[in-house]
């Protein structure tokens, strides 16, 4: 092995942090809390972002860009979203550094003190509502489709790479509408684009809910959300839309003239996935090897490493692989050839597993001659030996079913870790012993969410769209209830 | 006219403000200084971002990302950099609001200090080569070609939407070298990749230049730049590439081990262009009726506005459109079908105008009869009246056209306010009466270019490369002088 892999058996957040880092997805950096993404990591993210802003797009949206800074007195406008946020944000206070008098380096200039402070922005429909309340006068500027890409700033006290950071990037959704079913409509298409990306481009098979009122985002009506499974059994949400009613149309005055001429609020929604889909990645697919990307999304999908000995069949192997190189490229294929002369073919073979790329070919001098190939495919680490005449069509299918395999995978995965739970005890036991989501009764109060939370760690990850109706006793409290929700424990 | 534009002779600074706000491209924020980028200006921007990008990656370089903070200790580690970057910055000093016991709404924690605070990045050499200390440590790890997409905040006292705002988007590119050499190339070749940029896809013809010692970016050995010329004779410089010598390697401790196994300090470059590139677009080619796109970047290159009297002729035109709309769309031609009922043609004909949209297509119910269709085309003005058999290609072409004959105005603008000068009285009127560049003689000393500046505001945009030498006297002082440099007022 080129970089020593902690495996998940001996310790799962090791094994997970010493992928992001010898994976080259990303580094910890020297300001506390904020992480650097990596070449590697990044061109993963911007397949990701690609994918995603095409179906924007697609679904009638457009890109705009709000400002960074937050006045703090914004925050105060809507109740519930200064609660959620004021305790974790970032702020501007001054604007201008000078030389110490006492000279001790450069210190903040007292004199250069803002009249009010700047908050970075933790998101951004503060500053977002002020703005359209100079956009939208009339029903003919509704709906407003706009969508920003964006770094956020939240403070978190623990942070992990791509997990939780101080600073990470993500996409904003802030649409305004005329009716509280347009916005409801709206809302719902934007978990469906979001969970279209998950289960398509990244293999990862979410569950479509609703929260609870207290995992709500702090100002929304509604919080719809995607909720996927890691391999350690641990729930990761993966995105979320909310259905903010009228309430920020009400805390920054935005009205609109209406069809009959009425004035009235605008309707809001506003929906989000960040740099955070790179852990659930990560940890929804990875092996002790190192990381296994799914082919839609992975910066490289193929690299070919020559085995020689000698100028004379590198260059053989050379001309054969250009060829296959070409081909390749032409169909759209991500593919690079590593005939670095300062590693063995072992020591590839090793690197590229821990970077996830999912079709590697090995193209040696008796191969040429005997006019065949092999193959080996990162996802379930099968070899095979093929003719060359079909490899091209061959590498096409194989990374189609390497995607679909391992959507597949993670599908059982979720499938056995989904359990219907109706004894305390059993659910109890079962977060400890086999983890994943428990399907259970619920009171429908907030003191036994709180209770179950407080003795488990669980929470309610959501209640699934199209649930079916089905009467049971709460798990805890054994009350009466209507439906099952998930419970389980998460990142 | 839908929308009063002031004429560039009126009042050249709010002609520019009106062609921004009402052209749809930015807007103030309530954030002093920073700007909302409008979806339509956003999408000029994409157009921008994607060629450059592409442009990058062709180059070589691979896009990262880095922290927003900037530990305050950072800036001070180069002796330069510190001196043109502290005086405007944003400081965060805080973590954490709260409710104010006196019941005024929400307040800073003061218990929720930061030990050391953090300057929201103006420019990240500092945080990247601190970073890249931890990346290189053989001569194996470089080049390092990395770019990153960001916004940054320089906190300036008087700002202009796009030209100069406290917080704007650009791209920077910080690589990393074993010689000084391979840097020095690398600085000039981004030079030549912005004034390839600003020629074919802005259609901005720009002078390569180098900068004097004084209008160096801190931290730089030598800074190279592009320089526009704008309509009211004022110079701009578009971007800049910065040899940085070993000054942040030095700064920051980053040393190699180099294939002779020597311990050596690593060759710096970095480069930039940002959304001020927009502002240069606006000001370069658009007239007194809107903005004027160039075809490549332009986020809209054809409209079709339908003339029509009831539904049978709309479905008439509407079918015709679909026809000619997909065609354009097969060739990768932006194109919008304007039939909203609930503004005239006229209205939307000034309208698009005033978006720039290269080419107009007017269709009209007659026109269907006679198999035609009218053409307009933006940066000239003209129009025809063309057969509808070959329209596809006739558009086709005519977005070359118009691409290639907006460079040739603007070039042959640019070329008739180069003036050569050699004495003070006719540098001084020409200033005042023609602008543009003035091509003089400076003896080379940073007390004549202050002095020059003082008396004129006039400041050497650059020594173009490939300047020829000269023998003369300065403009100023008479003193000798090896070569011309062009002075001009700028923005």
């Amino acid at each position: 092995m080129s970089k020593e892999i902690t495996s998940r058996e001996q310790d799962y957040s090791q094994w997970y942090n010493d992928l992001v880092i010898k994976g080259g997805l990303a580094d910890y950096s020297a300001v506390r809390g904020c992480m650097v993404i990596k070449p590697y990591g990044f061109a993963l993210w911007e397949n990701m972002r690609d994918a995603l802003d095409k179906m924007f797009k697609d679904t009638g949206h457009v890109n705009a860009y709000f400002p960074l800074f937050i006045p703090k007195s914004f925050l105060s406008k809507e109740a519930a979203h200064v609660e959620g946020f004021a305790k974790e944000c970032a702020v501007v206070t001054h604007y201008r550094l000078k030389n110490d008098p006492d000279g001790n380096g450069i210190v903040v200039d007292p004199e250069a003190k803002l009249e009010e402070e700047l908050i970075v922005r933790p998101t951004s429909e503060t500053i977002i509502w002020n703005t359209y309340k100079d956009w939208i006068k009339s029903y003919r500027d509704l709906p407003l489709l706009i969508n920003q890409w964006a770094n956020v700033v939240r403070w978190e006290m623990r942070t992990r790479l791509f997990l939780r950071t101080a600073e990470f990037l993500w996409q904003e959704g802030h649409t305004a509408h005329a009716t509280a079913e347009e916005a409801v409509a709206e809302t719902k298409q934007m978990l469906e684009v979001y969970a279209t990306f998950a289960e398509e481009f990244m293999a990862l098979p979410v569950i479509r809910g609703v929260k609870t009122a207290s995992e709500r985002f702090a100002g929304a009506e509604d919080t719809y959300c995607i909720e996927a499974l890691m391999q350690d059994g641990k729930a990761l949400q993966a995105g979320t839309s909310h259905f903010l009613g009228q309430n920020f149309a009400k805390a920054f005055d935005v009205k609109f003239l209406s069809k009959e001429n009425q004035l009235e609020y605008v309707w809001a929604t506003s929906w989000g996935v960040s740099t955070r889909l790179i852990g659930a990645l990560v940890m929804a697919h990875s092996d002790d090897d190192g990381l296994v990307l799914p082919p839609k999304i992975a910066p490289l999908q193929v690299v070919i490493v020559p085995i020689y000995k000698g100028d004379e069949q590198k260059l053989q192997i050379g001309t054969k692989a250009d060829e296959i190189m070409k081909a390749l490229k032409a169909l759209g294929i991500r593919v690079k050839y590593d005939d670095n002369d300062n590693s063995r073919p072992g020591w590839k073979f090793a690197e590229y597993e821990l970077k996830g790329v999912p079709v590697r070919v090995a193209l040696g001098a008796r191969d040429l001659q005997n006019n065949v190939v092999e193959i080996a495919r990162r996802d379930n680490k099968t070899k095979e030996i093929i003719s060359l005449e079909g490899v091209v069509a061959h590498i096409q299918n194989l990374l189609a079913d390497v995607q679909q395999n391992m959507y597949n995978k993670a599908a059982a995965y979720r499938e056995q870790h989904i359990t219907r739970v109706d004894k305390w005890e059993e659910f109890e036991r079962l977060l400890d012993e086999k983890g994943g989501f428990l399907s259970a009764h619920w009171d429908g109060t907030v003191e036994t969410e709180d209770a179950i939370k407080e003795k488990t760690k669980a929470t309610i990850r959501c209640i699934p769209l199209n649930n079916t109706a089905e009467k049971g006793k709460c798990i805890l409290t054994g009350k009466a209830s209507t439906q099952r929700v998930l419970f389980a424990r998460a990142y």
